[in-house]
C-alpha cells in the first residue's frame, strides 16, 4: 500500500504517527547518527498501543500498576524518546529529543534505564528485552496473586526485531513464558524482513510464528501500517489466555528512499531524502516542529492514563495498613529492621556451633532465615535446586496453579533466567535471586552485566566456585570467572569463607538498591574460620584480619572462601617456625576497596610478606598484592594459572599446588 | 516395554547394548561420581548408530573423511567412553574405563577433547556441542565443495538432550542449520522427558519437533529402544535434504530402579540397585567385565571402518599433488611460508603510507592480504560485516547453492556463530574468524571459553572495542571486556594500534595451532604509530620501545591500540617540559608475559613512573604497573572506572579522561 492511500484511509492516525517519523528523521539527522528505520516502521503499531491500549501516566512514570514498554529493539529508541516527548513526560524535553546521543542528554544512543523516567529497562544488546519481559510478566503474576488484582492488574508489551528473535536468549525467554502461561505478555513483532547485513533470509528461514506457537504462545497477525489492523490484533492478544506474539507486518523506514533495504536500518541522514519523505507524509512542519493540534491529542492520552492512576491510589489507600506497607517497602527496596536482628542471631548460633559446611549449603541456611522475613525475595535456579541449595521450605513454587510462590525452576537457561531477574527487579516488588554453577556465568554474562549498567540488586548465586567441583573437570570449573565478575564495574563479588561470612554477604547483597551481587559459594565442606561473633559485619568491610601473627608480623596471608582454611593451616605451619602470621579473610574486594585508608592500611600494613590464597586465577590480585604498600619482591599468590581438571577435589587441590604447605613455602622464599 | 522383552526381541542387539550399560554403571560406582542415566537411556541407539552408520576407524582417529559424532550431552561421557573402549581405540582401555574421573585419567567427568582421540569436541557445558556440530556440518560441506566428494563426504551425527535444546544457543544452530540446509547434519535426540531438577514439563513445554520444524529441519522418530525402529528413522534421515531431527524416545537409566526419575539422571552407585539392573540386563559378569563375543563384535565394527579409510587414503593419494599438499597443509594447521613475505611487504607498504585508519579498516585490509594466500580462512559476522569489517572480495559468500564461499553471514547470533566456529577448527582444513562488536564478547564467552579450553587457533574479530565506539553508548561499549579475556587461560588479546600491528598480529593469530586469538580493533580512525618499517614481528614480543625518551628518562608511558596515539601526544607535552618520556606499546599482554626477563627489563626497566593508557578497567594493569620491577608510588593509570555514555566518541574521550593531557598530568603528578 502507498503512503497516500495510508495516509487517505486514516488522516487523523497518519498524521500522529507521521509525528513519531519526522522526529525520528530530525533527531537522527541533528546527531548524525542513530537507527531511524525502526521508529518509522513500527510508529503505527506504537500509536495504536499508546492510544487504545497502554495504560501509563506521564505524571508518575514509577506508578507500579502502570502497564510495562519496552523496546526489545532499542536501538530504534527514537521511538520511545519520541512517543514520551509527545505524550507529555516532564524529563522528555524538546531540547532532550533536539540532544539525542549528545553528551549529557538523557536520550542516548540506546534506552538507559534510570536516564529516562518512562524508559522500563535498557535495551540495545539484542534479546534482553524480550526475555526481561519475562520477568516483567512473572513479577505481575506474582503481586497480583499476593496483593490482589485491584494493586496489580497490567500488561507487559513488547516491541521485538528480528535481531531480538534470532539470539538465543529469545528462545529461553519464549519457552519459560509458554510454559507459565504468562497471559499478559504481549510481543509485538516488528516484521520486516530486513537485518543490518541485509534480507532476513540472508540468514533465517525460520517462521516465527511456528517456533512461538511451538512453546504454547498464542498467535496473532495485522498489518502493521493499518491503526484497524493492529487493534483488532491488540484487543485479540488481551484476551489470550497464553503469552501472545502479533506479528505486525511492517515496512521499515516507511516513505523513505531506503524504505524495505538494509539501509534503512541506520542513521538517514541525506536531507533531500529527510524532505521528500516528509512531503510523502504530507507534513509541512520545520525541524522538531509538532502541530499543536497532534501534540495535544497525544497528551490528552497520558491525562486519561492520570484519571486510572488516581483510582489506582484510592484502591492502594483501602489496603489493610500492613498489606500497604508492606507493598510500599518493597517497591522502594526498603529492608525491615528485623532482617538485622535475624542476621546476628544466626550468626551468634554459628560462632557456638563451629559447623562444617558448604557455602553453598550455609546459603541455604542463611535463605531459611531470610526468606521468611523478607517477602520480597524470589529465588531460582538454573535445572540446578539441589546444587545450588536455592529453595526454601516456605517459598512455594512460582507456577501456573500457584501464583504466589517465590521458587523458580527455571529450566537449564542461565541466560534467560538472569534476564528474566533483571525483568523482575526492574518491575519493583521483587528482590530476585537465582543459581547456576559458576563456571555458567558465561552464559549469564550479557544480563549480569545489564544488572551492574541498570543498578538493579540482583543476587546471583554462583556454587561449584572452583577446582572444589572436582570430578566434573574443567568445562565446569570456573577459574578466570571471579576475576570476569569483579571486572565488572557496579558489582559486588563475595567469597565468603564460612555461615558467618555467608550471612554477612547475604545481608549486605539484600540490602542492596542499585547493585547486583555475585554470591560464589563452595560445593565442598569448608571448616567454621569464624570462632569468636561479632555484632558488626566484617564482610561489609571487604577484608579483616581473621587471625593474628603470634609474635613479629612477618606475613600476611590473604584468602578468600575455601582458601581461608587453607591459608589457616598455612599460618599454623609458619607460627610452628615462629613466623609471625597473619591471616586476612576477602570476601569482598569491592567492599574493601571501597573503606578508607586507615582501614585499609589496618589489614594491609607495609612490610610483610603478602601471599595471596585463591583457585582462580591472579588478575585482579596484584592491586592487594602489590600495592596498596604492597611490594613486588615481597609478593606471590597460590592460585590458578591454568585451566583445572577432572578428578577429586582434594586430589586436584595437591596437584595444582594450592596448599597449606605451598603457601607456607611461598612465604619462606619471599622473605 | 519391559526389559525382558525388549532383552528377547533382539538378544544379540541387546547384549552388545548391555555393555554399554554395565560399564556406565560400574565406572560411576567406581568414581562414586558421575551420570549413569544418559548412557543407559542412549545405548541402544549408540549401538545402532556406530554399528550401521558411523564411518570410523578406531586406528586412526584422525582420519578426515570420517563421520562425526558429537554427545553434546557431554555429562553421559561414559557413553563415548564405552563405545570408544568396545570399538578398540588404542588409548581408551579398561584401565581409563576404571579410572574414570580420576587425576591422570583420559577419562575426564565430561568429554574433553584432546585427551581422548575420539572425542571430536569438549562437551558438558549444554548446547555447545549441538552448535559446534553445525560448524562441522558448515565444513564438510565446503571441503566437499572444494575437494570433492572423494574426500570429504561424510555425515555429523549429534546425541543432544533435553538440556542442549533448552540452552538458547541450540535456537541459533538450529537457525543456522535450517537456513543453510545442512543435509549431513543428524540430531538424535534423548528425548527422556527428565532434567535435574525433574520432569521436563516442570520447566517447559515446547514441542521440540514442531520447534526444529519451524526453522527448516527434516523431523523422524524411533522408539529409542527398538534397534530396527532406530535404524529405520536413521536411514531415512540420511536421506533428507535438510538437517535432521531423530527425536528418539528413551527411558532415562532404563532398567535400573532410578528408571524415569530425575534420580536417574546422576550417579546410580548403590550397590544392591546395580546388581539387580544387571540381573535385569541378563548381565552375569563381574564389574568391567565384557565378554569376548560381545567385545569381539564391537571390534569389527571398527574393522569394517579400517578397509573404507584404506580406500580413502587411496583416493587421497590419486589427487594432484598440489590439491593433496594443500588438503594436507590445513589440516596439519600449517602456514605457507608465502604468509610472511606477504605481511612484511605490507608493513613495508604500510611505513611507507602511513595511512590513518580505523584498526577495523586496517584489519581488512590485511585480510585482502591473507585471505587469497590462505585457503583455509573462513570468515563471517554477526550481522555487522560492514562495520567488522572481515568480509574480503575473493572470498565467495558460503550458501546452498554456492558452498565454496569462505564467508558466512551468521545472523544476530554471536554465540552460535562462536560455537560453530569451534566446530569448524575441530573439524579441520577450516581457520575460522569471524566477527562483532567487543560488547558482545558477553554472549559469545561459553563459546569463547572453550576455544581456549580446546586449544583452537579461532580469531574473535572484536571492533568498537572501547567508548572510541560513541554514540551507540554504554551497552555497545566495552568496559571490562579486555581484561575478561586477558583473564581467560590460553587466549591471545591483541589491540593493535595501527595497520602494521594489526598486521603483524594477524600472523601471528593465523600462526597459532593450539591458542584462539582476540582481535580488539577500533571504530574510530586512527594516526600510523609505527614509522619505520622492521622486518621483525615487534607484536610477537607484546610490547616493545615505540618511542624512546629524549633527554634522562624519567617516565614511561605504557598504552594499546586507540590509546598509543594519546601516549604519544602525552610525550609530546611530556617532553616539551623536558620530561624525557618513553612510549612503550604494548599489543599483547599475554605474548609480553612470554619473553625472556632480559627482554621485558629492557622495555620496562626499573625507575621511571609509570602510567598505563587504556579504555578499559585498571584489572590486569597492576602486573606492569606495579610489577616488573614497578612501584606503587610511581604509577597510575588513565582508563575506565565506570560503564561508558552515549556520546561523539572525542566527547566521551575528553569526559572520562582519557587524554594526552590528563596522561601527562598523572606523570607529574608522580614524578
Amino acid at each position: 500500500m502507498d503512503i497516500a492511500t495510508l495516509r487517505a484511509r486514516h488522516p487523523d492516525h497518519w498524521m500522529r504517527a507521521a509525528a513519531i517519523r519526522t522526529l525520528t528523521l530530525d533527531a537522527v539527522a541533528a546527531a548524525n547518527s542513530g537507527h531511524s528505520g525502526m521508529p518509522m516502521g513500527m510508529a503505527d503499531v506504537a500509536t495504536v498501543l499508546f492510544s487504545k491500549h497502554l495504560k501509563f501516566d506521564p505524571s508518575a512514570p514509577r506508578w507500579p500498576d502502570r502497564d510495562r514498554f519496552i523496546l526489545s529493539a532499542g536501538h530504534g529508541s527514537m521511538l520511545i524518546y519520541s512517543l514520551l516527548y509527545l505524550t507529555g513526560y516532564a524529563d522528555v524535553t524538546l531540547e532532550q529529543i533536539k540532544n539525542f546521543r549528545q553528551w549529557g542528554a538523557i536520550t542516548a544512543g540506546h534506552p538507559e534505564y534510570g536516564h529516562v523516567s518512562g524508559v522500563e529497562t535498557t535495551t540495545g544488546p539484542l534479546g534482553q528485552g524480550i526475555a526481561n519481559s519475562v520477568g516483567f510478566a512473572m513479577a505481575e503474576e506474582n503481586l497480583r496473586a499476593r496483593y490482589g488484582a485491584k494493586i496489580q492488574d497490567h500488561y507487559t508489551y513488547v516491541i521485538a526485531g528480528d535481531g531480538c528473535l534470532m539470539e538465543g536468549v529469545s528462545q529461553e525467554a519464549i519457552g519459560i513464558a509458554g510454559r507459565q502461561k504468562l497471559s499478559r505478555l504481549i510481543v509485538l513483532w516488528d516484521n520486516n524482513d530486513i537485518t543490518i547485513d541485509g534480507k532476513v533470509s540472508l540468514s533465517d528461514v525460520t517462521d516465527q510464528k511456528a517456533r512461538f506457537a511451538a512453546s504454547g504462545w498464542d498467535i496473532f497477525e495485522c498489518d502493521g501500517h493499518d491503526p484497524e489492523d493492529i487493534d483488532r490484533a491488540i484487543t485479540a492478544a488481551k484476551k489470550s489466555p497464553r503469552p501472545a506474539l502479533i506479528d505486525c507486518k511492517t515496512h521499515i523506514a516507511l516513505g523513505h528512499a531506503a524504505q524495505d533495504t538494509s539501509k534503512g536500518h541506520g542513521a538517514l541522514t541525506d536531507k533531500a531524502q529527510l524532505e521528500a519523505a516528509k512531503e510523502g507524509y504530507g507534513w509541512k512542519h520545520g525541524p522538531f516542529e509538532v502541530p499543536a493540534e497532534v501534540k495535544s491529542w497525544w497528551e490528552s492520552l497520558g491525562s486519561r492514563g492520570a484519571a486510572a492512576r488516581a483510582e489506582w491510589e484510592t484502591r492502594l489507600a483501602a489496603l489493610p495498613q500492613g498489606k500497604r506497607a508492606e507493598f510500599e517497602r518493597t517497591f522502594a527496596l526498603e529492608v525491615p529492621g528485623k532482617l538485622a536482628s535475624a542476621i546476628r542471631a544466626l550468626k551468634k548460633q554459628a560462632a557456638a556451633d563451629q559447623p562444617k559446611l558448604a557455602t553453598r549449603s550455609a546459603s541455604e541456611k542463611v535463605l531459611n532465615v531470610i526468606n521468611p522475613i523478607l517477602s520480597e525475595t524470589f529465588g531460582g535456579s538454573a535445572d540446578l535446586t539441589g546444587s545450588n541449595n536455592t529453595k526454601t521450605a516456605d517459598l512455594g513454587v512460582f507456577d501456573v496453579e500457584s501464583r504466589k510462590g517465590r521458587y523458580m525452576y527455571w529450566g537449564i537457561r542461565e541466560h534467560g533466567m538472569s534476564s528474566a531477574m533483571n525483568g523482575m527487579a526492574l518491575h519493583g516488588g521483587i528482590r530476585p535471586y537465582s543459581g547456576t554453577f559458576m563456571a555458567f556465568t558465561d552464559y549469564a554474562r550479557p544480563a549480569m552485566r545489564l544488572s551492574a549498567l541498570m543498578g538493579l540488586p540482583v543476587v546471583y548465586v554462583m556454587t561449584h566456585d572452583s577446582i572444589g567441583l572436582g570430578e566434573d573437570g574443567p568445562t565446569h570449573q570456573p577459574v578466570e570467572h571471579l576475576a570476569i565478575s569483579r571486572a565488572t564495574p557496579n558489582t559486588l563479588v563475595f567469597r565468603p569463607a564460612d555461615l558467618t561470612e555467608v550471612a554477612e554477604a547475604w545481608e549486605i547483597a539484600f540490602s542492596q538498591k542499585t547493585t547486583p551481587s555475585v554470591m560464589a559459594l563452595s560445593r565442598q565442606n569448608l571448616i567454621a574460620v569464624r570462632k569468636t561473633h561479632t555484632n558488626q559485619n566484617l564482610t561489609a568491610k571487604g577484608a579483616y584480619v581473621l587471625a593474628e601473627a603470634e609474635g613479629s608480623r612477618q606475613a600476611i596471608l590473604i584468602a578468600t572462601g575455601s582458601e581461608v582454611e587453607i591459608a589457616l593451616k598455612a599460618r599454623d605451619l609458619l607460627q610452628a617456625e615462629g613466623i609471625g602470621t597473619r591471616v586476612v579473610s576477602m570476601p569482598s574486594m569491592e567492599l574493601f576497596a571501597a573503606q578508607d585508608e586507615a582501614w585499609r592500611k589496618k589489614v594491609l600494613p607495609a612490610g610483610p610478606v603478602r601471599v595471596a590464597i585463591e583457585a582462580g586465577v591472579r588478575q585482579g590480585w596484584d592491586r592487594w598484592l602489590l600495592g596498596e604498600r604492597g611490594r613486588e619482591a615481597k609478593a606471590g599468590f597460590v592460585g590458578m594459572s591454568s585451566f583445572g581438571a577432572s578428578a577429586p577435589y582434594d586430589r586436584l587441590y595437591k596437584e595444582f599446588g594450592i596448599t597449606a604447605e605451598a603457601a607456607a613455602e611461598k612465604v619462606k622464599a619471599l622473605l
